[in-house]
């Protein structure tokens, strides 16, 4: 029962995750009115003495600390005996000694420990690929912008970068992969529900425009990484190998996919008990933009942008270096890379940003 | 709700906490028979469906993966449909990425995860000077070698570096700093453990033989430290107030402290539901020494015993430094010091070691 999520996949550690996502914070705030629903359907009543949440893909979880804050103290207004536990899942990897100090006061963040009485924060290693805590016995489950990862990278994409470019074949099956890892997710928390539990999950998707992250009307963000790697490629500075392996392993699902496991009832997430209460796709504004538009500052604008798009996917693009080249060369060019990319926002920033553009969904275990 | 224990108090991080104390691997080995017997006596039943146990003051858990293998699969056998969760404490400071690594088979040590089936490691980052676990939540808890560390220092003592060493006043500070953690440690797993449930703690103490961690006849481990402390402070090596502040913030208990708030029908221990099923003392020789004995080589002797040592007390020792020495100075200082131990060994082997001297309890929530 090893993680099978890919190994290269790191989000940033030592609390910079949260320092770097602003925006991630944002889309979890924004996400926090339907969590809070969601509690209000628990059942809770006066007399209830336990309640299990789960954070899953957590990260360091500093983005989620006023959401979860707000979750509790819900909890123990709609039952003031509760006694509550937090479970901050991610896959080992993960930096745990930054998620536990955060939760455990010992950074700048403002840890909901301490203030909310009776409640207790658990860690796990348990990738949302894998059953995190015994069948049936979360109240609640709560993801943000974590389930776009695969389990496996499928197949490296021709002339691009990321799913989101890629064509015929390659985009079948990621799109494939897609599926049979979204089926895995919600079957196994089908299990760790109890019945009359809610999930709400808020991940990346491609909306009904045909809009996504850093995809909403300006430059699309996904073609400039491959722009810089194709121009990369074109100097000589990597090999075709190593452009070539530089697929991000990610899949962006639209309505209908995340949809149809949970309103077909000949499919085995329906039977098993998950149902769609309701989804909605929501634009988070990039924050760097934002501040941009307002005060027209770029420097500040490309040193905030930079950061928050090589805080995800850095690992990744590192790993597809030839791991031959001396790890100074491949760090160096990891720095050219996104150095190249603060050079164009500097040089024009309009258009640039990463907006997110979400689906939220409320899931139920009948 | 932050750690109440000493910050300065962090074993080594890493896995190097597990790889250089096989003796406290060889502790919990020799306590496992009993954790054994206090499961068969929690009532399980082949209809059981969940088990839930705790390693409190866990560090890298690599000592305890057997022991807890053990139990897990105890479990399964008294209840062949039980889903078990194993909750793995220790204070926020401890190296987390470590413990988890560990768990989730990621090092050269041989987890229990993915072997034994439906059961979950968590973590947790309260000590056990805090409520880890909403009430009743544990069948079983676990500690071993760790409940000697005080919540805080109660003073420093003269003329010596640990409580062994104390005398009149200084001495009885630190036995009713003792008795207060002793009681608060106590309270708190009343609250943990749901009624019918067992503990087994395994700590340090003092024997009815007055032996005691590292002085079992041969030389006395904590007089060899503060020989070579006081040295550095003749020398001038050391001032007077570091000297002073070398004091280990440890409490090594009788028996009959052991023993007390546990029969005693007027305290709050008994009352609040905790009785002492059994106590017995056990010595578990220094595995380094033990072979020293066998091979003669008095190098590996040194090379092993050296580093045990130092990995429960650099920290205290280098935080007794003068944090106006430049950082190099005071690694040099701690470096000389662990040097010097080193020499006085290969110089002379005879008597040197770190035998372990345990009270091994088994205590019942009624």
């Amino acid at each position: 029962m090893t993680s099978k999520q890919a190994d290269n996949v790191t989000m940033s550690g030592g609390g910079v995750y949260s320092l770097a996502t602003r925006g991630a914070k944002d889309v979890i705030d924004a996400a926090t009115p339907r969590v809070l629903e969601a509690v209000n359907q628990l059942g809770l009543s006066p007399a209830s003495e336990r309640f299990t949440m789960a954070d899953m893909g957590c990260a360091d979880g500093g983005t989620s600390l006023d959401m979860v804050r707000g979750v509790l103290g819900r909890v123990r207004e709609l039952s003031p005996a509760v006694q509550s536990t937090v479970i901050y899942a991610d896959q080992p990897g993960n930096d745990y000694n930054a998620l536990v100090g955060i939760l455990h006061g010992r950074t700048r963040f403002h840890s909901w420990l301490g203030e909310i009485e009776q409640a207790w924060p658990v860690f796990s290693g348990s990738s949302f690929y894998l059953q995190c805590v015994p069948d049936g016995m979360l109240d609640l489950a709560f993801s943000a912008t974590a389930m776009h990862w695969l389990s496996t990278l499928p197949c490296n994409i021709t002339g691009h970068v990321h799913m989101v470019g890629a064509t015929d074949g390659e985009a079948e099956t990621f799109a494939n992969q897609g599926r049979r890892d979204w089926e895995s997710i919600l079957m196994l928390r089908a299990r760790e529900l109890r019945p009359g539990g809610r999930m709400v999950l808020v991940n990346f998707c491609r909306d009904e425009s045909g809009r996504y992250l850093g995809n909403t009307g300006g430059v699309n963000m996904f073609d400039t990484f491959n722009r810089i790697w194709q121009s990369f490629l074109a100097d000589g500075r990597i090999r075709e190998d190593e452009y070539h392996r530089m697929t991000l392993p990610q899949y962006y699902r639209t309505m209908e996919e995340f949809s149809e496991p949970l309103v077909d009832p000949d499919s085995a997430c329906h039977r098993a008990g998950l149902r769609l209460d309701s989804i909605e796709t929501r634009v988070v504004p990039c924050p760097y933009a934002e501040q941009f538009r307002r005060d027209g500052d770029v420097g500040t604008f490309a040193d905030g942008l930079i950061p928050t798009v090589r805080s995800w996917n850095q690992s990744i693009f590192a790993a597809g270096l030839d791991p031959a080249r001396p790890a100074e060369e491949r760090a160096g060019l990891i720095e050219e890379f996104y150095g190249a990319y603060h050079r164009l926002v500097l040089d024009d920033p309009r258009g640039h940003g990463m907006d997110y553009v979400h689906a939220h969904m409320t899931i139920s275990r009948v």
